[in-house]
């Protein structure tokens, strides 16, 4: 039996499967002396009653002092043919490196000689413990779950998090397919080996730390002082610094047990002490001596209350961290590229949002059972999500929002008919309510209470049909979500579809330029150049243009947006994109481990995507024609970076040189050439005003569906149909 | 029993479902007291045998008394409900004028006004024959196919034509699916009341007469004077003009069995009559009295030799019509805009042709049993045609592609080891041949003779291996064709996935902006403003530009064609689309019943369509970036017209003015803003040429993959596929 990582011993049992007399492998981040004392008692008491060989090792340092970072796969491999016996050991090293060689040579002689060095110092590290005849522990497996947990979290998600589902029976789950969101706060994995720390000294409160944390895992408060009260000793807090909270406090504080230490929030911070520039305001320390203090900071900062939604004046990327995310320590991969996006969306517009998840990495992370990492807020409100296939997600997304256009119809049918009873000025105000921004929400879901209560003891028939629906009266935020896989190849004709409706969805595709979910094979978002299963040599064939073919449509809002690059954009194209009562896409840049990099430096890939052209950063808003504005905005000219620098960076590009130079030159100079291309065009296109050809002579010329729609007071989501079937009941026996 | 059509009466056994007794009500195109002598002899013994009480009438005559045309649905209603007994007559007519209002009152009340009228005229002119006593006609049904037919048509085609395929058993089948083509010709329908007769005097010899014909029913030749011996005295031939065939005969002919009568020859002949500017070149001639005439004419035309193809220089629309059409006698409407670009592809490619085609209008007329409309030239090659399914067409004609690609590779693999056999000179030019043209395709032919020539009488493996696959060293154009409910809607997932490979397809799109043979419902290619089903008040979002879509790849060839508004691009564009080696898409504006509007009128309706902006004709050929000029050519500039003019010619655009006449201005100011944006960012396009960022500081500059594929000596389609990976031996093992 083998154990890769140390917290298991807490989490699973998972001696429960050793013969008595077995041998067991342990990767311990201790010296070797010091391990037996850190095992639970109940590891402890396993061990010396089934008689157990103890090997141990301190793979991580091994790794780190090879060169491999945080890599032990080959040290643990190394170790298994060490102690197994399965091989001669001689023969078995032999073998090991001989399949090194195979597996990385393609990535660089570099790789392969670290790989090598780590092989032969591994034995050197691996120790066998000497056993004690009894357990001595003072520490004691946890409990799988807090026991401040819910109930239904204790009785079934816990039983499936210690990898004993299979014993639950189907009584235990719910009865119609539905799963309780807000359970992976409860799933403690604690697998950073470092975390980081705030210093209010050098912080200039930009937020960015809490922008670009792939987890929730570091977050930002403002409160009143007087919230202070009863914060454990180590909190730290300063005066916040700008206008909107005056007079109250700030702080940074990193969730220790669900950071995965992946780097992204230190590499992002601006603020440097002067006298020692390596030390920021954010700065990683290792996490096992400030466990228990950051946890108790930790849970004091969550139970501070969050600042009201309303009192925020202006969204950008500093205020949008004050709103709690709804989207929280997820599994996805440490330095995750995507998910900054769903945290954002579900800061900005988490308590109505309805998601229609197409299958890939986030549906994965986004719905991996047993727990899930959607969550609600103070109120309980918070998304709906749901994952239908990989093909069909855009018409799964465009169902729900269909169902709830309707659903509004109707509940708006029911109040026009006990508008007399509940006041006409009550109705007006909610049939006319096309609530934008956090204010305004608060004022609409206020209208619906006072409709529940003015509809209290009414005992007609639609009084009490309009009690189960009013909550239609309010406008749902449709979100359509998917990886390149999805959006550009498998569920693309579905998804042109829906981009040629008028309906108001809204479409985030992370595009990681591959299909990471099932192991890395080229998709139409490949970008020339990119080697991928399928494309072993390099792809020959430009990256797919899907913003331009959304953009042909002239009614969908597109953004391309890369939060690394330019994070106020995607704070600005999130919400054009949602506040577009029509179609809108946004095209998210993700880096991705399919890459082939320390994700650590995925912000500056970034920006090196954006600088070398291959990544445009430009929103499209169909609004600006009616504002005889070109509706295409380019938001940030490529600079002069050399497409070569920002490829050389991530293996996907490399090994395609490592293999054959020529084609590597000749692919990027394709590229440059590609992108160039591209941009010239959208730089044309960012100077088209549309003029009415109609001669009608107008001063303000119109263009699109959404424009003309809007001049003429009408929805185009709803009371004329993208088919021109209209709803309202004066045209319809003719239309037919 | 009733018979709508008289010619059926000589091809199906009409009366055999007649009960002794019965009513027959027959449509003639006689006057009452002529029609009896008309029968053939057995309907007139079958009449006599079952004592039937026989009704007749000239709808078609009262039909266009009326101004309705050929239409005469209403008509032979009428009658039907006069004669029944189903209702008292007056109640019945009544409720057929109710129903005419209902059906056709959104059309206008013009049209309402003449059906109402054509009502009341039919029972003036509906007579019941007074019956002789015995058959005394001299006319004999006609055998169903004429003795000249092969076996297979006289044994199988033949008795499903009849009606009586219920009685064929399965062995009379072929085995694995395929069905012989070339048999429509048999299939001698004689639907049209009147035929285009020629006139050489006045004709200018511009062949657009045969270009335009939908049905290959008129056709142009030229032929040496000698040929002309043993010509029917009514044979007309003048000489031909041109360079090309100096000293040769030219006749314009038609088939007056397979001409619809759709009046299209007539239309587009722009020869007139200087005495009489009502007399063209081209005149529709009543057909009965010619008939004999004019099949001893085509009989004869028919027998004369193509001038040989190699000897045509250039193919341009004149040229192009000498090539010998194998796509002939459809059974698509008369006036149908989609076949004249089949039958264009045939002429310029039928003999290397392999064909998938989508569900849709055009699988039906393609290939609707128990007759095939393509066929085999004089040396028996034609086009091999299939259809999968509606959804999978574009994936179904790549996989043709790539399976030629491989026998290509397989019998050059096979070549290379005879090569010291049948000599190397041989070899290399089949290696190397890249036959473009009929000129270069005959060579390639005798290559391919020479080489089974040389492997005759050699017993080894190989040898005989190549002798079997040899056709496979000849190059073949593959063409994937549909109608744009497949094209932008139902199969564009795998449209857009072929258009993203580097292979060399071809893809025709016949664009009726609607499903036309589902019944009419709107597809994405449905222009703003056109009522459709699911659209009937007109559709409110613009027409997706599937063109700019696909250029959006860059390494794509587009076209965007109306062979009524310049056939002169419409040819240009398929000679370009063929000879370029990676995916090719022509856009073909194709007028349709479904438009709702007298074809004849087709295209006139495609000059209006480009002329105002609706359909702009372009292409747009990668190959030109090589040459350092901008890839996007705009054919033609939208002239003056205004968009209503196009508008409220068609029904399906006038309906909706009929409904709601300020929707109608609406959608008309939209749709010309709309055309105007598109033509504007076309117009930029036109203008971009590529420079290379990459700093090479060559002189031509380089974009796309397939200009840089062709500057490395790669065919895109080939050697490197567009995932990159080398298929040569050589670097196969390194790049997996």
């Amino acid at each position: 039996v083998a154990c890769h990582q140390f917290v298991f011993l807490e989490k699973v049992d998972v001696l429960e499967v050793a013969r008595p007399g077995a041998t067991f492998l342990l990767n311990a981040p201790y010296p070797k002396e010091e391990v037996w004392d850190n095992l639970p008692r109940e590891v402890q008491e396993q061990i010396l009653a089934k008689r157990l060989k103890v090997y141990v090792i301190d793979a991580r340092r091994v790794a780190e002092e090879n060169g491999m970072g945080g890599r032990i796969n080959t040290i643990m491999q190394t170790c298994f043919f060490a102690i197994s016996g399965v091989l001669p050991r001689e023969e078995a090293i032999a073998k090991i490196k001989e399949s090194i060689y195979k597996t990385y040579g393609k990535k660089g002689d570099e790789v392969v000689q670290r790989n090598w060095a780590a092989v032969d110092n591994t034995l050197a590290n691996l120790h066998e413990l000497t056993l004690p005849s009894s357990a001595t522990s003072a520490r004691r497996k946890p409990p799988i779950v807090a026991d401040a947990a819910p109930d239904f979290v204790k009785r079934v998600t816990a039983v499936m998090m210690e990898g004993k589902g299979d014993l639950l029976p189907v009584s235990a789950f719910p009865i119609d397919g539905t799963w309780p969101t807000g359970t992976a706060k409860w799933e403690k994995r604690t697998i950073a080996e470092d975390v980081p720390i705030w210093d209010p000294k050098v912080c200039i409160q930009c937020n960015k730390c809490a922008m670009v944390c792939p987890h929730a895992a570091i977050r930002a408060k403002v409160y009143e002082p007087s919230e202070l009260e009863g914060a454990p000793e180590s909190f730290q807090a300063v005066d916040f610094k700008a206008a909107d909270f005056k007079g109250w406090k700030y702080t940074i504080q990193v969730a220790p047990q669900d950071c995965t230490g992946c780097n992204l929030c230190v590499m992002v911070c601006p603020a440097k002490d002067k006298s020692n520039p390596k030390h920021k305001a954010i700065n990683m320390e290792t996490l096992l001596p400030i466990l228990d203090r950051e946890k108790a900071n930790y849970d004091f900062f969550l139970d501070l209350p969050d600042p009201p939604r309303e009192r925020i004046s202006h969204l950008d990327v500093k205020s949008s961290q004050f709103l709690v995310p709804l989207f929280e320590y997820s599994g996805a991969c440490a330095g995750c590229g995507e998910t900054p996006y769903i945290k954002l969306m579900t800061q900005l517009f988490g308590d109505r949002l309805l998601i229609g998840n197409a299958t890939g990495c986030s549906s994965i992370y986004g719905g991996n059972l047993p727990t899930t990492p959607y969550t609600v807020n103070a109120e309980g409100r918070g998304p709906a999500w749901n994952n239908s296939l990989f093909e069909d997600n855009a018409e799964f997304g465009y169902g729900i929002r269909l169902s709830y256009d309707y659903r509004l119809q109707y509940a708006r049918a029911l109040l026009k008919r006990v508008a007399g009873r509940v006041g006409d000025q009550l109705v007006s105000a909610l049939v006319n309510a096309k609530p934008h921004g956090d204010g305004e929400f608060a004022e609409a879901r206020r209208q619906v209470q006072a409709l529940r209560e003015a509809l209290r003891g009414d005992p007609s028939l639609e009084a009490q049909q309009l009690a189960l629906v009013a909550d239609d009266l309010l406008p749902k935020s449709v979100w359509l979500l998917g990886g390149d896989g999805w959006a550009y190849d498998i569920g693309y004709g579905g998804l042109d579809h829906v981009l040629s409706t008028l309906r108001n969805v809204n479409i985030l595709v992370m595009d990681t330029e591959v299909y990471s979910n099932t192991g890395g094979q080229s998709s139409k978002a490949t970008p020339l150049g990119a080697a991928a299963k399928f494309a072993a040599l390099g792809k020959a064939v430009a990256k797919k243009d899907l913003g331009l073919m959304a953009m042909a449509y002239g009614h969908v809002y597109v953004a391309s947006v890369a939060f690394g690059a330019k994070d106020t954009q995607t704070v600005t194209a999130f919400q054009e994109a949602e506040s577009y009562d029509g179609p809108s896409l946004i095209i998210a840049y993700s880096h991705c481990i399919a890459h082939g990099y320390d994700l650590k430096f995925g912000l500056e890939q970034q920006k090196l995507a954006v600088g070398s052209g291959a990544w445009p950063l430009y929103r499209y808003d169909p609004r600006r024609i009616a504002k005889g504005e070109p509706p295409l905005v380019i938001d940030q000219a490529p600079g002069k970076v050399r497409i070569e620098e920002y490829m050389r960076n991530e293996t996907r590009f490399r090994m395609v040189e490592k293999i054959d130079a020529e084609r590597f030159r000749w692919l990027a100079k394709m590229a440059a050439s590609h992108n160039a291309q591209r941009i010239s065009l959208y730089e044309q296109m960012s100077h088209i005003k549309f003029s009415n050809q109609s001669g009608g002579g107008g001063a303000s010329p119109v263009a699109s569906v959404a424009a003309v729609a809007a001049a003429k007071g009408i929805s185009p989501g709803m009371p004329v149909s993208e088919g021109g079937m209209r709803t309202d009941a004066k045209t319809q026996g003719n239309g037919q």
